[in-house]
């Protein structure tokens, strides 16, 4: 990866609980946009949700598929590559195994993102199209680095605290 | 990450292109249950989108933010761990940099969770079960490491290759 930075982004996401395990996350693109969007997730019943929305896992993959999707799309036009009929898919997998403390982990165990489509294009300059989508994706690229993540902790609004 | 699995978690998405940039992605969960959930992003109208749905990083924040709170609210009841008035935030940030075919690619920048809970349970159970739920959350375990993402194209109907 190249060093300099072309723009930044940037988002803030708050959730809070509202019913058995209903969340209600409210997105707010900061840079380089700027929109407010409130998203509900649950579980399903047998899971102890209300099933009043669709699960974190449905949202996830509706990021993951929607990302490369658009950017397949928006880079086609920048690159002038004649596409259409585009069809993403995307087999995900995980594994739970013992935890020490909790009822389980979690394991995942990898993506398999499938893309179809139609074109007049050479084969190989659809190939370099694909390649450079998948670089430019924001969640592609975030989901095959280890990436770092920050915690902190604030109990009966006390001090906050890294954990 | 100790080896037995418990159970298995497997998702299958596929997304068509519909308006300018608008997708629409059928979510199918396979095992551990079964439910199946269409949902639609689009970008912003200066960004050639139509404004109809969330935005792709809308959704992945919204599962990211959900995955964790659920697994929070599960495992505290679980592990009998009082707690009320859970709140939890997500800083998300990207660069984009120079690449050498497309228009730019992403570099994620890192996460910023931030928990905020009311309990009467002492601070250092609390903070075995955010540890618990981190390991848990499917896709914070997804963030935390590199995953093998294969990828298959498909042109003009013909065969599948790995791209």
């Amino acid at each position: 990866m190249s060093g300099e930075s072309i723009f930044n982004v940037e988002f803030r996401s708050d959730g809070v609980c509202v019913g058995k395990l209903r969340n209600e996350v409210t997105n707010e693109a900061l840079i380089p946009f700027k929109v407010t969007r409130t998203l509900a997730t649950d579980e399903g019943r047998f899971q102890g949700g209300e099933d009043t929305a669709p699960t974190p896992l449905d949202y996830f993959l509706t990021g993951l598929v929607g990302c490369v999707m658009t950017q397949i799309r928006v880079f086609a036009k920048k690159l002038a590559i004649d596409l259409s009929d585009l069809e993403v898919g995307c087999s995900a997998k995980w594994d739970a195994v013992a935890d020490p403390v909790g009822p389980y982990q979690a394991r995942p165990a990898g993506f398999e993102i499938s893309i179809d489509l139609t074109s007049d294009a050479p084969a190989d300059k659809v190939k370099d199209l694909i390649a450079a989508s998948k670089r430019a994706c924001f969640v592609e690229a975030t989901l095959a680095q280890a990436n770092d993540i920050k915690h902190s902790l604030r109990i009966n609004d006390g001090e906050a605290v890294s954990v």
